[in-house]
C-alpha cells in the first residue's frame, strides 16, 4: 500500500467512540488517516506490523480504574512506547432513532462500562427498561440505527449520534458529573524526545521476591531522587495467585537525570523493569522539585565527585 | 418473611456463574439458602438492608485485576466488612445444546471479561464466528437454551452446563491456564473474630494532599512495624483527575498489635481510613514475621515502657 | 549524718569550676548544700549510694563533643536518670595572683580541654611561655594561689578568681567565642515528671547485629512518629574494636505517645534500650511537629482503633 | 634540609606514645624518618605546609571515642585526606625508675585519658597514691626520669620504658582488656588509589536545616546504594549550640560506584561534604554486599538506560 504507516493511526473503533475524539486531540495524529480496530490488542498489533505509526488506546479511566489489557499487553507484548497522552471528560448520552419518544423507549443497549457509569440514572429515569450489554458504545448506536425492531436507544458518547444519525435525547447522563478517560499514543521504541519539563514516565515494575519492604525497598529508589509517583497498581502477573508485577506512572523524563538515576537503581533492585515511555503531561503541570534534584544539581553533583576523584597534589 | 437475613447470601447471578461456586466453597455460607442478584451493588445493597447476612462478590482476578465495583462501593458506599475470601481456578467451556456440531457453530455469546480471556482460543479455534458480548457468562447460557436462533454456543463456566442443560464441548480454552478469581464475602459490621494466625486485612486509604514521598511515608507505617502488603493500586477517587485513593492488602488481622498499631498510624497520617475487614487468607499461608513484631514482642515492649513510666525510687 | 542525701548535690570539683556554676543554675540545686568530688564516675557513684539527692556533670561541650565518661557511666553503670539539663557558655580567663605583670608570666597551668580551647590565643599572645596541663581549671587556679614558685597564672573559668582569692588578668581569652558546656543533672530513677513541652530525652541503643541499614532501621523508628534527634554517636561498647552502642538525643519526654510508642518500638528493634531521662530542654524551644503525632492525635486513632475492634451489628 | 619531605612523617609525640608504634605499623612510613609534634594540629599542619610527607594521629579509640581535634581539624582546616588506617590494642603499664619498689611510690603521672582507663587498678592497687595529671604519657616516662623528687612512677606504653630507660613494674593495668585506640595516616590530597574491596570512606557532612527527619534523609542516600556505615557522630559546629555536622566513616571507596553515586546523592542533599579519604580497613575485612550494588551491577543498570535513551525504531 502506498500510503505507508507513518500517516495512519489505529484506534480501538468502533468510528463514534471516545478513542477516536481523543486520537483527534493529540496533535500528531489529529489530521492523519485513522483504522479503528476491534479491540485494543488488535490496534496495537497493528503498530507492531508496522501497517500504522500509532494507536491510541484507553489506559485508565476514573470509574474503571486501569484497562487492563492496555497495560498488560504494553508490558508483556513486544516492545512499544508511550509517545503522549490525553485526558477526555467522559459525558454520556441517551442516543435515539430521530423523533423516537422517551416514553416509547422499551430497551437500551451500550457497553458494560458505560451502563455502569450510568447506572443511577438508568435506574431513576429509566425504570422497567430493558438493558442490554454490546461490545462497545458505538456499537450501540450501530445497532438502534440498523436493528429497529431490537432497539430504541443507545448509551454512548454524542460523537456517535453524528456517525451514525441518531439524535442526542438527554445529554449528561452518567452517574459522575468528573469522569474521565486518560487515553496513549503507542508507537514502536524510536529515538525518545526531549523533556518538556511537565513529563510523565510508565514504567512496569518486577520483584525479585516477595519479601517484607519489598516495594518500600522501590518506592525508596524514586523518593530518594525526588521522583514523585502518579499512579501504581500491583498488577497479577498471570503465573500464578500472588504473583504481582507493578505498573507505575511517575513524574519527570527518561532524560531527566533524577528520571534516569532512579531508572538505574531500579534495574539494579528488581528482577526486571520494563520501560513504557515518557511524554508530556496531559495537563502540562510541572513537577514541584525539592532542593537538590534538578539536572543542574546531578551535573553539579557529578562534577564535584569528578573532581575529588581526580585531584591530585599541588 | 420468616427465614430472615441470618441464612441467606446474596451473590453475583445468575446460578451457574462462578460466584455461586465460590459461594459454596465459604463454610458459612455453603448450605444457606441464596438469592442471586444483577450485579455487584445490588448483592452488596441486599447486605446493607439486612435482607440477607452476606453477599460474596468478586474482588480481583488474575486478568483483568480489581474489580472497580466491588472495591469502590466498599469503600464508598455504608460500611460493610469482609469476612472470608476464596480464590478460584476460572476454567472456561464451550457450552452448546446438547447435539450441535462445532462445524455449525456462527454466533457465540459470553461476558466480555470472559471473551477476553479466551481470546486466542477464539481466534484460532472459531475463527468466522460472529462473537456477542452479554451481561455475564450465565446469561450467555442461558441465552444459547433460551434463543436458539440467536446463538449456538457460549463461552462460560462448566458448571453453567448442568444448570441451563447445555453439553460442555471444549473445556479448559481460556488463553490462561493459570487463571483466578479472589472472591470475598461481605457482612455488615460487626464483632472481628479472633486473629488466625494467617490473616490479611483490606483498606482504603485517602492522602490528606499529594506531596512527593506520601506514598512512602504510608509504606513506612507499614513496613516500620513488619507488616507486608500483598496488593496495592492507586483507585481514582471519582472528584478529579488525578485525586486518588489507596486500595491496599496486608498480610495480618485487625487483632495483631502489629496491624493494630500500623492502623493507628495510618490513622493520624492519612486524611481517611476505611477498615474493610480482617479474614482467613483463603491459602492458609501464615506470614514470615521478622524479629520483634508478634503480639508477645509488643506486649513486652509494653510492659516495659509501662516500667520505665512507673519507676520509682528505691 | 542528720541532713540526708536529699538536700544535697555533688559536682564534679573542685570549687569554682563550670559544673559548680552550672549546679547554681538549676533551681532545684541552687540552694542546696554541694559536695565537690575529684571526677565523673565519684560524683554518679555518690548518687547511687545515697549519698546525695543528684549529681551534675558535664554531658557534652562544643570543642569536644560528647564527654564519654558521663555518657558510658550513666549507659553502662546501675541507673542514672537525667533529671535536668542547663548549658553554659565557657568563656575562660588569665589568672593571676593579685599584683602579677603580664611579662613576668612564665608558666601557666590549667586542664587540657581548656589549653586546647585557648590553643590559638596562647600561641598569640604567650609565646614562650611554658603551659602545664593539671587535673581540672580549678586545680590550676589553686597551684597558682598555693604554689606561686611554681605557676604564675592559670586559664580559668573566671569565677574561679573569687575561689582563690585570684585576679582576672584578661577575660574571653577562648579560641571560640561561641563555646559552651552542656551539663546535666543525674539522679536515682524515681517518678518521672510531666512532660514540659519543650523536653528532650536521652538513650543509650545496642543493635542486635550490624548489618547494612540497622541504623536507618532504627531512625526510622523515630522518624515515623514524627520524633526528632538533637545528638547521636556510635560509641565503642568496649566489648571488640568495631562494636558500637548509639548515644542519641531526642526532642520530647517519655510521657509524650510519639516518645513512649518510639520507646516501645526501639525495644522491639534492639538487643538493648537503656532509658536515661526526659527533662525540660535548657532552651525551652517547643519541637515543631509535623501533622499528626500530637497526644491528642495519638488519643483519636487509638480511640477509632479500638472502635473499629469493638463494633458490633447494627 | 635536604632529604625533602617525601620520606618524613610526623606523629603525636613525643617518641614512645602509641601513636609512634601506630606510625611503624603503617607499611609506606614503618622505615621513614619521623618527626614527634607536640599535639595533634602540629603534626596535621606539618603535612600542610609541606615539611612531611604524612602525620600519624589517633582518630578514636575505644573509651574516649572520637579524638575530637583530630577529626575537626580534618574538617575545618585546609584540605587533608586520610590514606591509611591502623588499630593497635592499648596496653598500659606502671613504669618506674630501675629499682624502685611499688611500696615507694607515692606520686605517679600520666595523661587524663590514661588515667581514665585505668581508673579501676589505680583505686584498687595504689590507695593513696597521688595522682598527677600531664601531656602525655610518654611526658610523664620523661618527668619520672627528669624528675625523680616528683615522680616515682608513669601509666605509659611499655614501649615508653625503653625509650626513657625504665622498667615496667606492672603490665596490663587498664580496666579494659579490649581497649584499643585507632590511628590514620593523613596526607595532602592526591590522587586518590585504586579500591583494595575491602575499603572504608571518612566524610564530614553538613545540614542545610535542622528539619526531622533530616538525619533519616541523609541515612537513606547511603541504605539505597547499599553503604553501611561503621561510625557516626554528630559533632558541634562551634558556630551556636545546637547546630551539629556528622562525621561519618562508611563502608566501600570512593571508586567504588556505589559509593560515588552516594557521595553524588550527599552533594545533592547536604550543604556541604567533606571528602576525607578513602583507605584500605586495618582489618582487611570486605564488607556484606546485598544483591545489586557492586560495580557490575551498576555498570548493567547504566548500559541498559543508555540503550533505553538511544533506541532507535526498527
Amino acid at each position: 500500500m502506498s500510503s505507508g504507516a507513518a500517516d495512519r493511526y489505529a484506534y480501538l473503533g468502533p468510528a463514534g467512540t471516545f478513542t477516536e475524539a481523543a486520537l483527534r486531540a493529540i496533535p500528531a495524529a489529529a489530521g492523519a488517516a485513522t483504522v479503528p480496530t476491534a479491540d485494543v490488542t488488535a490496534a496495537l498489533e497493528a503498530v507492531r506490523r508496522g501497517e500504522v505509526s500509532g494507536a491510541v488506546v484507553p489506559l485508565e479511566n476514573s470509574v474503571e480504574g486501569v484497562v487492563p489489557t492496555t497495560v498488560d499487553d504494553l508490558t508483556f507484548g513486544p516492545p512499544l512506547v508511550i509517545a503522549a497522552e490525553v485526558a477526555l471528560a467522559v459525558r454520556f448520552g441517551l442516543l435515539v432513532r430521530p423523533g423516537t419518544e422517551r416514553a416509547r423507549i422499551a430497551r437500551v443497549a451500550s457497553h458494560p462500562h458505560a451502563l455502569a457509569q450510568c447506572r443511577r440514572w438508568i435506574a431513576e429515569q429509566l425504570p422497567g427498561v430493558e438493558v442490554v450489554a454490546v461490545d462497545s458504545t458505538a456499537a450501540a448506536a450501530r445497532a438502534v440505527r440498523d436493528q429497529p425492531q431490537d432497539y430504541d436507544a443507545a448509551i454512548a458518547a454524542p460523537v456517535a449520534a453524528e456517525a451514525y444519525g441518531l439524535q442526542v435525547l438527554v445529554e449528561g447522563i452518567g452517574d459522575n458529573e468528573e469522569a474521565w478517560t486518560r487515553f496513549v499514543l503507542a508507537r514502536r521504541p524510536g529515538p525518545v524526545g526531549a523533556a518538556s519539563g511537565a513529563d510523565k514516565t510508565t514504567l512496569s515494575l518486577f520483584m525479585r521476591e516477595d519479601h517484607p519492604g519489598a516495594l518500600l525497598e522501590i518506592l525508596t529508589e524514586f523518593a530518594v531522587r525526588g521522583v514523585n509517583l502518579t499512579r501504581i497498581e500491583s498488577r497479577p502477573t498471570k503465573r500464578a495467585l500472588g504473583d504481582y508485577y507493578f505498573s507505575i506512572d511517575c513524574e519527570g523524563h527518561l532524560r531527566d537525570a533524577r528520571v534516569g538515576e532512579t531508572l538505574e537503581g531500579l534495574h539494579r533492585v528488581c528482577a526486571d523493569v520494563r520501560f513504557l515511555g515518557s511524554y508530556p503531561r496531559h495537563d502540562g503541570r510541572a513537577p514541584l522539585l525539592r532542593r537538590g534534584v534538578t539536572d543542574a544539581d546531578f551535573a553539579q553533583a557529578r562534577a564535584w565527585l569528578d573532581r575529588i576523584r581526580a585531584r591530585t597534589a599541588d
